[in-house]
């Protein structure tokens, strides 16, 4: 039958022009983009290939995108680097309790240090309301850190309130964006949602893993968290990863024109959570208007890890909450005030654009045969 | 005639073992190791078995390796690492002149946080004396930062009188050693050596760029850089990127027997060296004693990147200085106290186990044409 695989927000197959790529740029034209002989020359103007691909698609400057390991790093140099590049003008920050770990335990670390977090809570669909983004922001906030879309739920957030209630409170604030769910699946213009920072990751779109960028708007200061050879403008130094890099180029070349693809994804999940439903037992806990590539749900009280090795027996991979929260309670369907016995069975499908309908009527074939079989045990 | 590439300390050609493996890890078995289904298991073992495969090489315990990103990312790792855990012991910090900038530019900076450094100035030969080091170190010092191999002229460097300092202080004092031009290349054991912490990097021993190695000795404390989803133990989080690191051990496992192999490089390089002073007004910068992988010398008076780019044309290519201070004067060189001109027309070749007698004759006979064409300028 071949296997299903709808754990595309946790990782991705890389496509097969990006992989070419990354293996072009391992075998071949493998010179360090720093050496100034001629392979030098030509791995550093595949870097700038790539950092023009992923400035195309967001509408912004080439030299207003910086490669990193990821959208771990990118989140921690972006959270890090404006918290302490703006000290002296407050102390004050707002993010959300659902954002991934790599900004929830930064902003932990930044409190250890002596600023004060404010975390915007969700309502019990997952949802943050714009209002609480203007209560939260004072003159004293020097930043405010949201992600675009949960990577457990699919919310998305309030983005375009924070502009205005930054304008409001005439804070200082800069505003920076976790877009590592959302980059390539929707649209996400720095330009137009007046971001300072922007993080984001190649494995999540069909790129190679260990390689992520960072939309730095120009005239934005950040204090780096690495010291070397002044890669990156000293932004981000390290030998380059050209292949990676290129890959992530390949990646978003690859990627099909946004519109299109989020309607026919909008198709696929509609139908998902139409069927789920129609399983006895079975809850939604992506709320309305989610991205359409994420669904959550709880089983009808089987233990997620359960279900979800009952699934992986049929080659049929999901996952439980996400794969950066293995075996702790979900903190963002914890947020949402869900009861626990719904966050423990609580599994988490994301597609890509591989996935079809059959890959659906499978899946949901397989969850029906795993509630009665895993339920009527005596 | 094929290109002859003579960089390698810059970084190298991935080998077809350790480029199969990625391209395995991203077409097929590309799942998170984080996600709990058979395709993050397998990612996962695929983690371990490269774990395994450095742990072995050093003659240390699989737990005691964590993956970076690379070169760059362990030194900061290490050294802001051990610093900040030692903070309350001391402030005193020893390493020398002839660091990689990824380790002087993180002294630099704990400078700026209050550390005091003492930075080692090698002879005019490049060698520190390990009475430099006992001399060094006091009760106070709570980390010692000193290279395997200098990356630029391939000096070797006083390990051993480190522990032994520590000891005769009294010092609580750790001890780091950037192994990344040394390690794969020569035995280096953190065993037999005492040391802490060591950073490797993939890309110089035919593995893939992006991805490097911590060797963390186990009950050593380390404040981490980075914070996120709990990888690597806390120690470096962010989804692994399984592809690199399985590649990097299918380099290891690829790598010759060490011994041999440095035999057969010291007889590449004793020819090479050799020929090079039968050239008129070619002096060796690298000095005896130094790994072979590494010839530095300088080309009777012409500007070293006149020189590289005449070779390059030629598809021969070698280094001005290291990869990493692009443009700027060689501070090793500087701080050996060598004339400015002869650090101006500086090169480094680098050799790789791919290297022939053949590629250093044709070098040869480019240099007199190089030396001859470019200095009968009018």
């Amino acid at each position: 039958m071949g296997e299903i695989y709808l754990d595309n927000s946790s990782t991705t197959m890389v496509c097969r022009e990006a992989a070419d790529k990354v293996m072009e740029l391992m075998t071949n034209n493998y010179g360090n983009p720093s050496s100034l002989h001629t392979k030098g020359f030509y791995a550093e103007q595949e870097l700038s290939a790539a950092r023009q691909e992923i400035a195309t698609l967001l509408g912004v400057q080439q030299e207003e995108i910086y490669f990193t390991s990821g959208g771990t790093e990118s989140n921690n140099l972006a959270i890090f680097g404006a918290a302490h590049a703006m000290r002296r003008r407050g102390n004050h920050i707002v993010t959300t309790m659902i954002e991934h770990p790599s900004v929830i335990n930064v902003m932990n670390q930044l409190e250890k240090e002596g600023f004060t977090v404010t975390y915007l809570k969700p309502d019990g669909s997952g949802n943050i309301q714009p209002e609480q983004v203007f209560r939260a922001v004072t003159p004293h906030t020097i930043l405010v850190s949201m992600m675009c879309v949960n990577n457990e739920v699919g919310t998305l957030l309030p983005l375009e309130a924070v502009p205005a209630a930054i304008a409001a409170a005439k804070s200082p604030a800069l505003f920076h964006v976790d877009a590592v769910q959302a980059f390539g699946k929707m649209p996400v213009k720095p330009g137009r949602l007046k971001v300072d920072l922007m993080s984001m990751s190649a494995h999540k779109i069909h790129g190679p893993k260990g390689v992520g960028a960072l939309y730095l708007r120009k005239g934005v200061h950040l204090v780096p968290r690495t010291y070397g050879g002044g890669q990156e403008k000293n932004i981000r130094p390290g030998t380059e990863s050209a292949p990676l890099i290129a890959g992530f180029g390949a990646a978003v070349r690859a990627l099909p024109e946004p519109g299109a693809q989020l309607q026919e994804m909008a198709r696929l999940s509609a139908y998902c959570r139409q069927r789920l439903t129609e399983i006895g037992g079975v809850t939604l806990n992506s709320p309305d208007g989610a991205l359409p590539y994420i669904v959550n749900f709880s089983a009808g009280g089987v233990k997620a890890e359960t279900m979800l090795h009952y699934l992986s027996a049929k080659e049929i991979y999901v996952s439980s909450g996400s794969a950066c929260s293995k075996g702790k309670a979900s903190h963002v369907l914890t947020a949402m005030g869900l009861p626990r016995e719904r966050i423990a069975s609580s599994l988490r499908l994301s597609f890509s654009r591989y996935n079809t309908f059959e890959d659906v009527d499978r899946l949901i074939d397989a969850i029906n045969e795993g509630l009665s079989s895993l339920t009527k045990k005596p």
